[in-house]
């Protein structure tokens, strides 16, 4: 007994945790992520599968792509997140399957992974809803590269026109944001402020009043989360910071250096940037389970796939559904309270207790427009424009960042923009060896 | 009269200078950039070329390969270096050629520019010697995106070995560092620091023993600028560190999986970084300018073109020679010595004197072999080592790093690491989207 105990307590840390249940999480966004983090102190082994090495802050891409902050400010190794965490084991690598008979995650490179439990948490990725010319022209923004692709991108369009002042009338300095979710409206915020704090100072030579941001929405509102009077307040903002701003306005086609509009409008232009849908990532249509719209996975009220209890769905990935049986809203606060459920379901089944309902407590909304301008509501109902919102804005999305060095970097970054209007990582970055391949 | 002065004075900054000489400069590194620079008070009108719009601090692109830097901390934008110099007009642009008739400088996109003065910036390049297979499977260090790719590659390995503990065999955590210049002793020793502080925390399940780092030079020392006692000390140093340092080894091949050397002795590895040597910047076989070893191109005594007198060339790019004949050594102070003799020149032959010969003024040397050690030595002949050269170093590089953002940046990068000996910046990304292509 003694030497088996001792012999016990000389393997290792992953060894000591073997024999418990193991729980695989696949994709370490929001929802994953936060829901390895749960389990710290529960007997489970768990191992979080991701093809990426760090954790992305999504809602702040969109200060990447202006040159606001550098990838590293919103991205942190996911091996240094979990680093003091015994009992989880991350994996690199690319999930292209489910065995579900034997109850095993199969990977790319061949290696399968045994489950227990297994915890879909793939998010989603962007949907071009079958419209013409959006693969190949516009800009996505659901990755870093994606960001400083974009950035690389909007700043070449102000070298060439310096190079060339005759390409303005072609719409070289125009760039279309389509969507006017909250990501599309700080990402036109963001670009205008760019352009007059920015590019102005960079390039004399330049006539930058030409430069123009467009922001199309197929509906008749911006930021359909928020109250009438909030959205019409971002509409406000944008406008009178030099956005125009197109409501009721849906896109046909798009090319190389044009939008085209339903009703037969034509802008020209060279940026194209697509906020305007997402679908589910594409493992979803492998794994054989029934999906809905925009390939969402059907979900039991308790979050676990139907005919697979031990199987559960969290986040953007997840076809989940309020009391009135309407589709969630796919944002960050969903997949971490997502986590947080199934975590708690885990500890009740090894209570033998049946499962909870997954029921969404809405903490409230908020929206960046830009310098000193932001909309946040509360779910009591209160309501904060302006600066006030901007900085709750701030204080928030500094405290929910993962890793206090990148929320120092952050801070950092954000108070030398602030007070010097500047823009430290103007910088065409990772794109340049194939300029002619570039738009 | 007056109302010609006002016009004038209503005219654009550029404008206003419109008229004086052009001196147009090709290549925002060391030399270019301090040209510009140094030129502001000089009545010239200046336009800066380069193909990136942003300038590099090259010397630590080795700390951003071994994740302790970000690109932008090393990496500043020219406009922003620039923006309140009046004379300087910032062109991003790929020069072809030279039309010495017509005195005009040719880009890719076609536009020409006019000069009155030429200076070749342009610097080196990664030279493989034609060694076989260098080009094709060995990492070179000379721009943010190739030391982002080195270290993404190098991430890999770790993640890779983990998943497939039996690739230990075929070199999969063998690095091997080609050149013992200070390039790579200070990329050998940051790569053992590295895996000791992070890799070891990082993957708890792997055997972080067996990763290897090998430092492979031709000659019988390290770090040939230095006094004997000097590169003594660095091998020592790097050898106490763990890595296996490799005096009089020449290699013959390089191929996907292992390196060959001479007297047929083959080291299996996965990651083989060529530090060993430089030619000048392939822009210089284009020009029909009498060159010489390693393609520099031949220049008087006080760096102008023989029969070129209006066109000079500093930096790793020139030929120039010291008293003795002998090439002088292809490092940042030559670049900036030489920028700032062009601009003593320029001044001199408007007082219609003769030119100067260049004369460089040996400063000091110094390199980093990792935490707490690093070699100094001044031209008085006093010698460091230890740490306080490494004081010294970390000093004497903050100094020089343009711009007091990133100086900002990189202080606080290096005090983190210092303190924690984290490394913030251990993210693989910029590669991922094409895993399958990459080694």
């Amino acid at each position: 007994m003694m030497a088996t105990r001792d012999s016990r307590e000389m393997l290792g840390r992953e060894d000591r945790h073997k024999d418990r249940p193991r729980v695989v999480i696949v994709g370490g966004g929001f929802g994953g992520l936060r829901l390895a983090q749960v389990l710290e102190d529960e007997p489970v082994q768990v191992t979080l599968v991701d093809r990426r090495n760090f954790h992305t802050f999504q809602p702040l891409l969109y200060q990447v792509a202006t040159a606001m902050l550098d990838p590293a400010a919103i991205a942190r190794s996911l091996r240094a997140i979990l680093r003091r965490q015994a009992n989880v084991e991350v994996r690199l690598g690319t999930v292209t399957g489910v065995d579900w008979a034997a109850k095993l995650v199969l990977l790319a490179d061949g290696t399968p992974i045994a489950f227990d439990t297994l915890v879909l948490a793939t998010g989603a990725v962007t949907s071009d809803y079958g419209i013409e010319g959006v693969a190949e022209h516009a800009f996505p923004l659901k990755s870093p590269e994606e960001a400083l692709r974009l950035r690389h991108h909007v700043l070449e369009r102000f070298e060439r026109t310096l190079a060339d002042p005759a390409r303005i009338e072609s719409g070289e300095l125009t760039f279309s944001v389509v969507g006017g979710g909250p990501t599309g409206v700080e990402l036109a915020g963001a670009l205008v402020e760019l352009i007059d704090n920015v590019v102005r100072k960079d390039f004399p030579g330049l006539d930058v009043d030409r430069a123009h941001v467009v922001l199309i929405e197929a509906t008749d509102h911006l930021i359909d989360p928020f109250h009438p009077r909030s959205r019409e307040n971002a509409r406000h903002t944008l406008e009178s910071r030099g956005v125009e701003v197109r409501l009721g306005t849906t896109v046909e086609a798009v090319t190389a250096d044009a939008v085209h509009l339903a009703g037969g409008a034509v802008v020209p232009t060279r940026t194209l940037i697509w906020t305007a849908g997402v679908r589910a990532n594409p493992l979803a249509d492998r794994l054989g389970l029934d999906q809905t719209q925009g390939g969402r996975i059907v979900v039991e009220p308790d979050l676990s796939v139907p005919g697979h209890p031990d199987v559960f769905v969290i986040g953007d990935l997840a076809a989940s559904r309020d009391l009135d049986g309407n589709l969630h809203p796919q944002m960050a606060p969903l997949a971490q309270q997502g986590a947080d459920h199934v975590a708690a379901q885990l500890r009740r089944r090894r209570q033998g207790l049946a499962t909870d309902r997954f029921d969404y407590r809405n903490k409230g909304v908020m929206a960046t427009i830009g310098r000193n301008a932001a909309v946040a509501e509360l779910p009591n109902g209160l309501r904060f424009r302006g600066r006030l919102a901007w900085v709750m804005w701030l204080a928030l999305h500094l405290q929910r960042l993962v890793g206090y060095r990148s929320r120092f970097e952050v801070l950092t970054s954000w108070a030398w923009n602030y007070l010097t209007t500047d823009r430290t990582a103007r910088l065409m970055v990772g794109a340049a060896d194939e300029p002619s391949t570039r738009r």
